[in-house]
């Protein structure tokens, strides 16, 4: 057969040493750095070998592993070589690794603390150890926006396969959705609420009403938007007037879903914060989302939980929406940074197997993950944060009773708190007078404060706290 | 004044050992994490203090800081406390930095690559020293799509701001725009190309029409479509035919441009990639560009150039769009993981100081990519590019004559090359032998192969490479 006429040159190889791991890459290491090659590949196996079958498999029960060729070992690959968990050694001319020639240089010594062999072990310790009820599949993302964005993509994809039936889909949906129309690219849309933040990428930004900052000036979907209640605190104090409010907002959300169905908009799924947060910290009862997962289940919406700022133990609980005290919560939950890592969960029927980006977040995470979520075990952070949590809404209780011209609507789940202020001018100069007092508070809503504390915020902090609060608020009086 | 009733506790504090910094987080290293932590805040200077003004005007030239208060040490944080360059101790009580809480447990040691007091001269060091041509100013972000994103939402901003003349926005914009309502969320549109990939989020998506499995099943918009020049290879034998069908496009770019500034939807900006990447490695002329960046400055959109896919030195240049030969050649260059960071680089007018989010970006990566650049340099690796590429573009003319009914148009510019096969099914056989004999190549288009080997991709592993597929091809004729 014809040979390509070129000078074979596969022993041509310089041999260098490899540059050792370095935490501090600095100048200096990087005059040493030097690179050691192989002379060519080496196939032990056919691809993908045994090892990394078995792999696949033990992932695809966690996460959707449609694009996973292989699993590497990234100790063993080097230069333009990738060397798999079999043993394979390929010279590499592609870019699903799109930085794989900057992690032979530079990223080795990151990728090294959790070769990717260990991937599926990891996630089942990290992630899947901490899963909401009745969700056992998640799926990771880089960023906040991106884990929103692509719950809302599963959440529209899962739609149009209930209305096609489950059949493949026809010659006009391919063609159509090429160039933006429908039926590929359908009228559906997705509930949000009024006060609500999801993330200022476009889709989730069609989904946020907290602040006009973000959404001025950027194009927009067309989709319906449920008044959030406005209740009364504290909730126990107000039952009554509190259950009327979510009553009323409860109607409107199924008046919506009706009036977007007729107006050949359906809504495909209806996205919500446990805890309203930038839009200024606003609570509901576990009643009202208990009636509202209901409504979404009888309309066929997907529903679907965002735990971006309430995830990850800040309110006593693991996730916010385990308050709620239901076996089938959500739909999807889709959580960020307080993770390290981005990303959602999702029932099995939820998958998207299009659901996919080149790196779907960073696995090295799921390792420091596991490692914070040992610390919480042991050091029983939620029983602290519950502790913490009660001792900083009783002081806040107590100094509304001091202030009652200052402060109003103490409210809080574990050390996830907030109280506001008089008026908006009011509550920045509070917000700058605790700071120069060594004291650190941000804002949220129109006039309120909230307290975000870290984990390991104790029972003496809050102390430390609210003698410097009360300070502060004595000079607004 | 009133005093909190609470017991002081400030000396009630525990000390611990700090936790050794240590690369390898293991079970072992986290039981003797240990924490150490201040006794109160302390205050040396007003918040901002000087070093922080100071970091914050020089971050300034480079990059927005309207969200800055202070620079951070992080390296004396600890706990619950905050130090800033200043020296001043804080409280801690936002979450302004939400993995805060964890960072004092795992995150300390990569933070402690780069402490964020050199964060301005490290974006000089980095991303400034590769900017493009007429910019000096870069956004930093966590993923290609939020690039793309966040750099339509800037043109948007931009033209808007045009609109009304740099007034600020009436009440009719604020109010209309917290509901997904024009004047507030206003009817403009973003030009893309057929066989363009811009990202998977859903603004993003709206201007990727590369394959229907990206786009099927989610909303999108009415934006307008433009045909990207077919053109035929090698270019420079087909100059007459090819510069006919870039005219042929560029005549339909300006009626769309008109088409829907009359239906309403004006064109804000254009958005392109140098060589389409996803779509099938599709090549225009410098013309094509120059004559296209001159329709944009005529019809007030701005110019995007996505360099996700051809950034950072992979067709000979740092940036593809250098072949284009001109002084202004966009007004917005975006940018993602080969440069280890996402972000787009901007013109002035450009600026949207309301492009932001909580991260922007990890800083620690400046650090590695002012290293890897390094590394570049030293070692030439450009040229290197260039040299490899001429000679695999040169292998691939050959094999093309040897295989003419099996090999079609190979094209190319430094190693970002692509050939096309006879049909899909030819292509991705060609794709799985070349893996049993260890080079791994991928596919683009419809039954394109692409080359996408690293930048210390040197001749001799073209060698090597050619000699495997010379021996594919003869498997396949």
């Amino acid at each position: 057969h014809p040979t390509y006429p070129v000078a074979r040159q596969t022993n041509d190889i310089t041999l260098h040493t490899l540059w050792p791991g370095c935490r501090y890459v600095s100048k200096a290491a990087a005059k040493t750095q030097l690179e050691f090659e192989y002379n060519g590949p080496s196939m032990k196996t056919e691809v993908p070998g045994p090892r990394s079958k078995e792999l696949t498999k033990q992932l695809g029960e966690m996460q959707n592993v449609g694009a996973i060729n292989f699993f590497c070992n990234y100790e063993e690959s080097r230069g333009n070589y990738l060397v798999d968990v079999d043993g394979n050694r390929m010279l590499d001319y592609t870019d699903p690794l799109y930085s794989y020639w900057l992690s032979a240089f530079v990223n080795r010594p990151a990728l090294g603390i959790m070769p990717p062999e260990n991937f599926p072990e990891k996630l089942a310790e990290s992630l899947l150890s901490v899963a909401p009820s009745g969700m056992s599949r998640v799926q990771t993302m880089a960023c906040g926006s991106c884990s929103n964005e692509n719950a809302y993509k599963a959440m529209f994809i899962w739609y149009r396969n209930k209305e096609r039936g489950h059949n493949i889909p026809s010659d006009e949906d391919m063609s159509s959705c090429m160039i933006n129309q429908s039926p590929g690219c359908p009228d559906l849309s997705i509930l949000s609420f009024m006060g609500g933040f999801h993330g200022r990428t476009m889709g989730c930004l069609a989904t946020t009403h907290s602040k006009a900052i973000h959404k001025l000036d950027v194009p927009s979907f067309d989709w319906p938007i449920a008044p959030f209640p406005k209740l009364k605190y504290p909730l126990e104090e107000f039952t009554r007037e509190n259950a009327q409010e979510e009553a009323r907002c409860l109607e409107e959300v199924e008046d919506l879903i009706v009036q977007w169905r007729q107006k050949g908009r359906p809504v495909a799924g209806i996205v919500i914060e446990p805890i309203q947060a930038e839009g200024g910290d606003n609570h509901a009862t576990p009643d009202f989302f208990k009636k509202l997962r209901n409504i979404a289940r009888k309309h066929g919406s997907a529903f679907h939980v965002d735990e971006v700022q309430t995830g990850g133990g800040t309110t006593g609980k693991f996730w916010a929406h385990e308050h709620w005290g239901m076996d089938d919560p959500a739909d999807i939950v889709s959580f960020s940074k307080k993770m390290l890592t981005g990303g959602f969960y999702h029932k099995d029927e939820l998958q998207a197997y299009r659901i996919f980006n080149t790196w779907m977040g960073d696995p090295s995470k799921n390792l420091f993950l596991a490692e914070v979520l040992n610390v919480i075990r042991r050091e029983n952070l939620l029983e602290e944060v519950t502790r913490s949590g009660k001792t900083l809404l009783q002081g806040l209780y107590q100094l509304q009773d001091q202030y009652p011209n200052l402060l109003s609507s103490a409210r809080g789940q574990g050390t996830f708190c907030a109280i506001d202020i008089r008026d908006d001018a009011t509550r920045n100069s509070i917000i700058l007078k605790a700071r120069d007092k060594g004291v650190l508070l941000g804002g949220c809503g129109d006039r309120s404060i909230r307290f975000r504390p870290a984990l390991v915020f104790k029972e003496h902090h809050v102390h430390m706290f609210l003698n410097v609060f009360s300070d502060v608020l004595a000079e607004h009086n």
